[in-house]
């Protein structure tokens, strides 16, 4: 677990140096080339760093005097954001890293005519940084089962799943293999189907929700410091933020199981209930006790999901919306289908980016929305079944080797920051041994 | 040899995480605090990446309105010059590790005080990233024999040398351990002796300087072009170089063997002529021809270090200033003993910098000079064996954790920028090999 | 004509010396501060310059390290949009100037607090260097008649009326009054009644628009190179743009007399045309031609005005706002019922400061709305009358001193650009006499 | 009195007008043609406000994306710091200010060509912005006596006089012309001599310098708080300042009258001292008492100068160095000859400036040397009579109109700062009078 968190096979590191060496080669190309009137009238391109820094979102780079590069605003997003990573989790092979790598939008010449990682000449200097972080990493549990970790996007800021090939990978070593896309199925398992299934032509035989009765209570509103009290009132309310998200699966035509983690804090009470609503909604249920019991305790689980495929799995993907529909289009379909929303608004860069997407004419990239996982909304505080609210567009970053459009809604940050009191105050090395790493 | 080059055991990266990690935390802490009045008058740490990126010299950071930092004027250096990558080779053990990165300077308090990285109580949370990245890295040659790659700054910009531990570690395993000090040894030797060994205590029975015939000319201003041409006169006259690094290895007390790197473009007649040279001023000599030839080329090398050993080591180590020494007469002993200055002048902000060191009680420190490799001046164009001249300190970065000073002379640059034609343009993958990494 | 064109008596000057000053004094202020804890959460206030220059909208200060200040965010606006020029042309005395200056707000502290320049407690030097600025300036025409000039703000940008004390000093000298309140009917004569006549208490007898046949034909959109040639279709189609200012003239209770300016190109039948339209809608029509003829081709005019007046002069004015509808509400009036508008929106920014002017309790302010002059839209191209757009509020700008928020509509900059081929290029000083000056 | 120091006749603001106008002009350039390749490889010149700000001393402009400019380093200096008040001052006539104007030097093009203002062509519409601000300005003091007033530089950073045109203007109206070049005869004088005189050809025929009690004591270095108390040891050490600056005059081929400022502290004994001081050296003395008498307390003063003058003008000027005498010599001279330096030392960016005089041909322009007015010395607390110093030229700015270089000197500026307690904050308008203006 510790090295998973920290440097693990160093793939999030291959990812940040290749995202930043096309940074300084850009940077490099413009400052040679200055006096040649061979610039860029706008670049796209930032930097990445896996590290939660809020100052380095924006920044002024190439100060000091001519010999220190060119002023230029640029900022930094977190390497999981990076378009390196959803390349890596997308593409097929070393080939088609490579294609893509190549397609990467940098910005646009005074000409207006896209600028690309092949115009810089560099991609196969790229490709070589990233040769080996495309392999999946093999890792076993701690009951030594197989697992397969690669990949480190976010749902709530990129699309969120592991990588392509390690699926794919999977699907040849086992009879049953599960991935995670997490974050809220409004976040990780809509990109899931829209994006990763759509690219990689996968249909999923059946959707597991993880439900626990303590995050339902929050969506019923209970004050945070009362959820470990049984509390029927709150939690069923906050059902009907369930209800949304099994919904959404079945919209995509999924048949669902909810795995209800188990705490010691819950009554036997508030699981029959939403064991009882599970049932009238037909969707499975099984209790989940792995935390506490070891594989022992997925058993349930593992057999209701078994059962639920061999009686009937799920049928085609239904997307909720098709590739040749105008990224606007796409993203309302989303946010209203899915989240809840009642009308998509756009910021004025926003709207000049949809123009660009046009002119170059990638509308058929799938959309991939940046939003809070707080929320069906864009506000974090907003539990429950938010329903009416609008979703602002703050912008579009154009993804064009991963061949998608992010879309970035609400306040969501790709870069985040560190709370008043960060964690690594707490961590430590005590007799070589890690304390504090939850 | 590929991986190496690439991301290796991720130590590189490691470095980059705990220093950016660090400055993270810090302008957090500074975002936090901001409104009561806990602020640094100064901020002294920085960020580093391992890429050559001029426009990341100096920055702003911090842009976007309030709820994206504070804007601060700050730069990245590139990683081998982390202050934690010298701390990396400079430590004991783990726990001096700690100590080490608690004792980092940050900045100055608005009373003036230092203000360091146990101040800001992370230091537990930054060992924990290094925890790994401390452990020395066991590789082989293609001829299967063991070597320890550990710890990566460059002699030019930082102190240069692999770690402490990896050299102690060879010394447990084999009779003779040879280690690298490398980009001339006016910088690599210099530092390897007056802070590596002196640091950890150990005395070097002999140094080996490598030598080749077309650097020699180079030193006897021949032109480039030219090089591989027979040329006895530049040769000669470059022999005043080898003569200078001669004497500075004598100074120290050393007794040396130059190793001849063989070129196929190598007469024998210019080899004699270095042959008959070394004789005349006492020092062994031997032509190794291990790039062509594999271990077998280097057998003759070999032979003559352990007859020059075996014969006579080396005595103790004279170092070129004492402990108790100030840093100007620190610097100036480098500079004019072994550069061969005449003077050594500072800038107004090494000069302040000086005030701070002499406050803080930490002039025992010793001094790491960077300065460029190609001449014994820092003047890169100054060949053969410079005499007379001033070296500039521009600036002096205090190491508190790595127990150093840095002193910046000339306009050597602690983050390197990329050439017109970037090797990046050349590398690539065929065929699964990279080509053109060199 | 030049020395008013140029530097005149100095009162931008003065503006723009009063408005950096205070700027120079809270930057200090902060600077002063910083180690005590009494900064600003965020500040307001930027600085001013009378002239065209894109490349100080948005700026870094106090960069150069701790002893230039503290690096900042900071802008530059246009001297006629300074708050201080509002306050100049909407002061009613010296002790009412005074009183203005030390409301305004510059920004709020960590606690949430507003500061103003009271705070600041400057207030007093400020007036100082206004002292003259106040007195309203008394010029002559080519022809000797009196004329009062004083204030600088532009109605595209600002409230853009001259001072109330220019205005009040003349009605004690003249029969009639003449003020211009130009930029369109739609920005100028709006905020003339809106905002200076509400708060000065001035109930003008009569609206006098101008008209010529160019204008009219552009907005019945005729191609620019044709304007000048008899276009009866073009002229026709682009009355309904005169109708809409006759409309909005008439909704405050202003009778009108469409003064019609005269070119060389006008055809008796275009000019007959507008007659008989201003005929039909109950407006005074006169032709004027004083470019051309001087007085002599204003006295139609004139005549015209004063039979119009005396006959039967406008009754009280009815605002489109009353002083208690909240800011959102006195947009959306002007923007709905003058514009045309059929929505108004805000961006994130001018939603976060609809919330200060709610917590400050400073919604009565009238609204001053900046937008383009060419078109009833935000969108400069839209001629004729546009109907059923958006208004976009972009920001919104506390004027707390000169007790108005100024809403920044579209793309409208306080800040202009210089074109590419700028009018300074045909400007020259020939044997002492200007040439060039348009 | 308060009218000077406020706006007074608006030249001040023309300055800064014509000073930033070029800036954004030049911007303009720069943002038109970036597409073509037209750009400037360095720009140096800056803008310039008339207000004390520390937070304008390093800015980046241009923020804020692609349609507000290109971000670039740059900076604002005070109005009197600008080259165009150097040009307004040394300009003959109109015509020799529009050829200054187009010769100022903007920055160098990608090829290393000078960029002036006659290649931005605007070189007509700056002239037209001073048309006014070159005539001399007439006041009379409370006596109703003549003065003229022209020209704002400080000689502290600036050359320092008035204007010739006002200079040579009052020499046609008396038969004695008092002129000021204040600020320390080190600096207003020298100047004055070495810049002022040499390019108008004026002789004057006796220099008058003021001395008071309280300074002479400072400079023998008593405490400031003890100065108004009588203190003869502290006034006879403090005579070697006085003593510096006779013989600096008299190396100018001056002949020297002291007018001692008398203060009501002052005692008769300590008047003695100086007068009797005075002799000795062979230069006048006389009281001045007109700050409390008017000017019946400067007819002694007066009549010892006539007096002088009649018996003995003083000869034709020895300048501190010859035209052809490098820009180095002439600093060298100025420092060595009258401050007393020991030596002269470069930063790198001076003498990066020194490479680029010497290759545009420039180095027979004067040197003007900014720099501290409390001492000889560049460190402002080194009262008496400094010796054997060190002075350090920070920069080199190349004024091409003006035709001077300006050598920036020590820790001098040319933005000042404000103090922590501002006279603004003591400034009111009381009654229609100000207090607090001192």
């Amino acid at each position: 677990m510790e090295d998973i968190n920290l440097h693990f096979t160093g793939d999030f590191h291959a990812v940040t140096s290749a995202h930043n060496m096309i940074t300084a080669l850009l940077d490099n190309y413009l400052y040679q080339n200055q006096a040649s009137g061979f610039g860029l009238r706008e670049v796209l391109w930032k930097r990445v760093l896996d590290v939660n820094d809020r100052s380095l979102r924006n920044v002024v780079t190439g100060l000091g005097g001519r010999s220190n590069g060119i002023p230029r605003e640029s900022g930094f997003d977190i390497t999981p954001a990076s378009e390196i990573m959803a390349i890596l989790c997308l593409a097929k092979d070393l080939e088609d890293l490579r294609r893509r790598i190549e397609n990467i939008l940098l910005g646009f010449t005074y000409e207006g005519q896209p600028f690309t990682v092949k115009d810089l000449g560099v991609a196969g200097a790229i490709t070589v940084l990233l040769k080996n972080a495309v392999h999946p990493n093999l890792v076993q549990t701690t009951e030594n089962t197989l697992a397969i970790v690669h990949g480190g996007p976010f749902a709530n800021i990129a699309h969120g799943c592991n990588s392509i090939l390690a699926t794919k990978m999977a699907m040849t070593f086992a009879d049953y293999v599960v991935t995670e896309a997490g974050f809220g199925a409004d976040l990780g398992a809509e990109k899931f189907f829209n994006i990763k299934c759509r690219k990689a032509g996968i249909q999923p035989c059946l959707t597991v929700i993880v439900a626990t009765a303590q995050a339902l209570k929050i969506h019923g509103v209970a004050e945070l410091e009362n959820i470990t009290r049984p509390d029927k009132e709150s939690l069923v309310k906050g059902l009907k933020n369930l209800q949304k998200h099994l919904d959404n699966m079945n919209a995509f035509g999924q048949r669902v199981v909810v795995a209800f983690n188990k705490y010691a804090s819950d009554t036997e009470e508030e699981i029959a209930l939403v064991e009882e609503f599970c049932r009238q909604v037909g969707s499975g249920f099984a209790v989940n006790s792995a935390f506490t019991d070891g594989g022992e305790g997925a058993v349930s689980l593992a057999e209701t999901v078994a059962e639920f495929i061999e009686r009937q799995p799920s049928g085609p993907l239904t997307f909720t919306y098709r590739d040749e529909d105008p990224i606007p289009e796409k993203i309302a379909a989303v946010a209203c289908k899915l989240y809840g929303a009642a009308e998509v608004t756009y910021s004025m860069a926003a709207r000049k980016k949809l123009k660009l997407i046009r002119e170059m004419g990638i509308g058929h990239y799938p959309a991939c929305i940046a939003k809070t996982q707080y929320s069906f909304s864009t506000d974090p505080k907003c539990y429950g079944c938010a329903e009416g609210f609008k979703v602002h567009i703050k912008d579009l970053v154009i993804n064009n080797g991963a061949e998608m459009i992010v879309a970035v809604a609400g306040d969501i940050m790709r870069m985040p920051g560190l709370p008043k009191s960060p964690q690594a105050e707490r961590i430590d090395l005590v007799n070589g041994l890690i304390e504090g790493l939850s």
